[in-house]
């Protein structure tokens, strides 16, 4: 890797009814219908402790993106000035990383089954990291 | 790219204090200091919007990091049982990726400075986007 580059590699999948862009909704609580996280066995262990009813951030690579874009009309609307990425959650951005807050709703085995998720079907998933709960149950 | 590896490129760099892992804190509201974000020019159409006083996601790569730790003993505590890292915030996991909720304090060009950071100096930035308000005000 040269300097300031990383490579990052999928863990599993997502399984969702959402087959393109242009059917999901902006954010999973928009609409975002349920689906499966389908994971590689080689990271069984580090998902033994996800259980149902926990919610979870769920990091996504969006490999449908345009990297290439450093602003947007947020939302899509002609109506509003153009906006630096950064201050939006537009999928396309330098480092298209996907963040999902989602509530599990199944584990079985390799697979986990996550609400409200906007992100399209054969998305690569990349992380699940824990909802930070108060300062003293951590 | 090898199907399901991607790419993340650097778009800035953290400054702090922090100079490694064993002195920073294990959440930037447990006493993470202030710090800059040295963006690279090439973002800066993306930083345009960012403003003093915004809550943001900052999103890094946390380079110190051992991806092939799948289980660990949660805040590092011996009498914790090892728990698989997709169930922790720990910065050893596959994907190294930080996440961090910090609030922007100052804005000089190229350089933002921010509240409450437990990445180390140096630490690469991936990503910056807004906290999601409330849904009628995105």
């Amino acid at each position: 890797m040269a300097d300031g580059h990383f490579e990052v590699r999928a863990v599993g999948r997502v399984e969702s009814p959402l087959l393109d862009r242009a059917g999901a909704p902006r954010q999973g609580d928009e609409g975002g219908p349920d689906a499966w996280l389908a994971f590689d066995p080689a990271v069984e262990r580090a998902l033994a402790d996800l259980a149902v009813g926990q919610e979870v951030l769920l990091l996504t690579w969006l490999d449908r993106a345009d990297r290439e874009v450093l602003a947007v009309r947020p939302r899509g609307e002609r109506s509003r000035p153009e906006t630096g990425v950064f201050a939006t959650r537009s999928p396309d951005r330098p480092n298209p990383i996907g963040l999902h807050r989602v509530t599990i709703l199944a584990v079985d085995g390799l697979r986990i089954r996550v609400s409200d998720l906007e992100a399209v079907d054969g998305t690569p998933v990349l992380d699940v990291k824990p909802v930070l709960g108060r300062r003293d149950e951590r």
